[in-house]
Formats: C-alpha cells, structure tokens, sequence
C-alpha cells in the first residue's frame, strides 16, 4: 500500500524539516498551505487552510493515508493570547473531519508542551495539564475532540507535544534566533539572566522524530523533546561564542517574566522506545550548524 | 440601549419558545438559519450555519448585543455518536468568533446533561463531567473553548445544561412525542419499563427560562431544569392517560438500556436563585396542553 501524507505548515520552521524525512520513510508527500516548501519532491496545493472551500480542495483526490498538521497562527508576540487560536482550532477541526471524509486513516497532529502544568518537575504524557495561554488551551481542546473522534470511528491520532526548538529558519523574533543574528551582525543583544532550564531541541531532530511518529502506529500524546534540559543561559552562550563574540550578549538585561517555573523538561520515554526515534544531534554540532545557516542567510 | 438577540435553531423545539418571551423581555429578536420561526415581530435571515460565508452574513449589520445559541445536529436515533457533533463545535465556534467580531457581549449557548457524570445523584453545575456520547464530549469542548475566549476578551458566555424535555412540537420519535401521538392515533407503543427517574422539564418553560437567561447578566454553566425528577412511567402514564388509552402503553415491552442511571436531576439553585426563574408550569397542565396540542396537529 502506498502511503500518502498530507502536511500543513510545510514552508514553516518545523515543517520544512520533516519533508525529507518523511520521503526517506516511504511517503508520497503533497504540501498544502499558502507558502510552497520549496522542497525536492513534493508536491504542493496553495489553499488557505481557515477556508472551508480550500480545506476541500486541499484533499480531493489527493487520496491520503496520513496527515501530518502542524500549521497554526504562530506570529511571535502576538500568538500566545490571540483569539485566532479558535479560529485554528475550529479549522483544524474541519482539515481533520475533510481528511477522513477522504478516507484518511492516520493523523500526526502539533499539540505544546504549553498544555502542561508547568510546576511539576518532569513532563510525561500523563502529566496534568493546566495551560496558562490561549495557544495552550486551544491545543489541549483540539487534542480531545480529535481523540474522541478517534475513539468513534475517526483517524487515529498521534499528538506530538513539541517543546523549545531552535535551528535553522527560526524566525528573529524568537531568542536562538535573535541572539545568532545580533551577534554575527555585531549588535548587542539583550537577553534575561537565563538561568531558567528549558527542553531545547534541535529543529532537524524534530523533524525527524515527527517523520517517525508519522510512520509509526503510536497514538494520543507523545513529547517530542530530548529529555534534557538546558540553562537558558548556556544554550545563548553556545551560540553567542560560536557566533563569535559572546561579549555581545547581555545576560540579565532583560527581566526574567514572572511566574516562569525554574524547569520546563520532558519526559521521553515514549518517543525513544515506542516511536523508536533518539538520534539526537550533539548540541555542539546543532549549535555550529545553526550559526553556520544564519551566516550564510546573513551572507557574511 | 437596545438590546438586539440573534437566535439560532430558533424553529426547533425550543428556540420557538424562546422567542416571545425574549420579545417580552424587551429583544429585538433576529432569527437566523435554516427555517422561518413564523413567530410575529421577529425578523429572519436564512442561512446555513455550517457554511462560514452564511455565518457571516448571519451577522453583517445586524448589530447583535446578544446571541442564543440553540443550533446542533438533534436527529434523534443518530445525534449522540454522529461525527457531525464536530462540525457542529467547529461551526459554533466560528459563530461565536463572528458575532464577537460583529460587537456582540453576551452569548447563551445550549449546553447539556449529557456533559455530567451520571453516576452522581444530583447534578450542580460543578458536578462531575464524563460524557458518554460524542454529543455530550464536543458540547464540552465547546463549553471549554467559549469560557476560554470569555477569558480573554471574547463575549460573556452563559452555557444553559439542558435536561430532558416534552411538550408541543417535539419529534415524533422522541418518546413523550411517540406515546402522545400513538395512543392519540389508537396504536400500541412500546416503552421500557421506564422505573428510571429523568429531570423532564415543559419545553415552554425551558423557552421562558433561556429568555429569562439571556437578559440576565449571570455567566457560565446554569442549569435548565426543574430539580425535582420523575419516573419516566410516571410521566408517560400521565401522557397515556390524558391521551384517552393508558391501555396502549405497553410499559416494559422494550428493555431499558444498560448502564442507564436511576436518577438523572440537576440542582437548579443558580436557575432558581441567580437567574431568577422558577415559574414552572405545572406537570398536569404542561402534560394536558401538550396533548391537546397534538390532538390539534392530528386534526383528531
């Protein structure tokens, strides 16, 4: 049987890492969204996934076995709290309702490790969730509906809980990011003390693990993530040096947000031995290439 | 100010009756959806509220301070475990977006007992949930998602549990219906033992009491029953009887479903008190009007 994967956000900072992967693991893969991926192979629909009309286009006769959604509203600043997260939801809602009425059987869907109650100290799929953000809650409801659609004849449903990323084509807004370019373009950057310990995975090993995910036969929640916390602190000090010149960073210079728990860190026993994926890349060697990209993209 | 309400599912069973009495409570009361309420004074805009175009068109310059909810997939024999319920959450979301969009405050949303943990005696509005039906779990989730929008700027929302419900009007595959229109016609009808005890609320009085919701200001869950349960022989032998032929209800020739609880009753402290409704109808006349009302529909 031949297997056909849909992926939304296939042109964002995840998705354009899990195209490869996934044709390496058999699938036939078609992009469909309002940005082409630009990656060898696939093929790609343009369609505004909030459209009922395009939602519909998007799948007919594309004949998919698998889904993977991972477009969201994600516009740093403004998406924790923005009302466009029903509008997501709702929608999301409809990709996945059009997808089995096509005959879809398998659906790998983006969930947050913001669903989660963030004062216990390891985060396992059971752990409680309290999200504290409108992006949080909207996620944690859409993963109910669609596991009680699962549970009543609809796809079934892996539902990967994404951590901190960093890598390659981050947006400048978020931290990795704007510490690489302030510093390989010779600007200060301001960042808070740092000392906060976060779940830092590198975006190609996120790619991966999703890749594998989707052709696994894993259901419900599954942290993507490496079990491995890392000071704030010392992950913008790698990339800081590696860039060139941490003297550049000004830790502290920013206040550190309240109520930001000491520890945000996944438990992963699922991803590495149900799923079967722990090819983590060496920090150092994430730290390296992602600097290296940025000075390309920056054509120093 | 004036106070303008958009009423969904406004011919349905109980919209119909909510629409005098939200006139008399001072609306201006806009109908929209598939059907002509044909109630006096009330305007109407046809509309598919599955379709996000006729949603918006639903509101466009209709200047909604208010909305009543009422719309949802109700097919009986097929409503509880239909995969329509989702496209019914995804749908009154994006309602809700829209009519916030459009500068709307308040909205009233038909919740239901469904949502409850039957196994606990009597059902307060932080009771227990735990439903069993895909019904029950996306009026939940809509539940969920409305009070987290509410959270954040979206409009106030009071969700209105429904119990059970008889009187004119009703489907004639629901049970108070089917016995009324059976013996009425001089046929047999085949009822479970019916020992088991239900919240029945008269369908008018649902309609007075979500009127009297909407022009009130208390939000969240508020139960809509009557608190006081009754055994659904009870209520079906006061049908049988008013009908003319208690003879025709052939009372256990159907099996109770299993895992059916004994008692179904909501605490109606926040109705009663809060919203201020407590002018029931009483039983034998609900029940005697109800017949009467069907006698007229049969043209007996």
């Amino acid at each position: 049987m031949s297997r056909r994967i849909v992926v939304t956000g296939s042109s964002g900072f995840i998705g354009r890492n899990c195209l490869t992967p996934l044709r390496e693991a058999g699938f036939e893969v078609v992009a469909v969204g309002r940005r082409h991926p630009r990656t060898e192979g696939v093929e790609f629909r343009q369609c505004d996934l909030l459209n009922a009309d395009d939602r519909r286009r998007a799948f007919t006769g594309v004949n998919a076995s698998h889904l993977l959604h991972l477009a969201w509203y994600l516009e740093p600043g403004s998406y924790a709290e923005s009302a466009l997260n029903l509008d997501w939801l709702a929608a999301s809602l409809g990709l996945v309702r059009q997808f089995a009425e096509e005959g879809g059987q398998r659906a790998v869907v983006a969930g947050t490790c913001f669903e989660y109650d963030w004062s216990r100290p390891r985060l396992a799929e059971g752990s409680p969730l309290a999200p504290r953000t409108m992006y949080g809650g909207a996620k944690r409801l859409l993963h109910e509906a669609l596991s009680l659609y699962a549970s009543r004849g609809g796809p079934e449903v892996a539902w990967a809980r994404l951590f901190f990323l960093f890598g390659p084509g981050e947006d400048r807004r978020r931290l990795a990011a704007a510490v690489a370019t302030s510093v390989l373009s010779g600007h200060e950057v301001a960042t808070s003390a740092g000392t906060q310990r976060r779940d830092y995975m590198y975006v190609e090993d996120a790619g991966r693990a999703l890749a594998a995910l989707a052709a696994s036969s894993v259901t419900e929640a599954v942290n993507v993530a490496t079990g491995d916390a890392i000071a704030v602190r010392d992950l913008i000090g790698m990339i800081g040096r590696e860039a060139g010149n941490l003297d550049l960073v000004r830790f502290g210079a920013r206040p550190t947000p309240p109520d930001e728990p000491d520890l945000v860190e996944a438990d992963v026993t699922r991803l590495n031995s149900e799923v079967g994926f722990s090819a983590y890349t060496a920090l150092e060697e994430a730290v390296k290439a992602t600097v290296e990209w940025w000075r390309r993209e920056l054509r120093l």
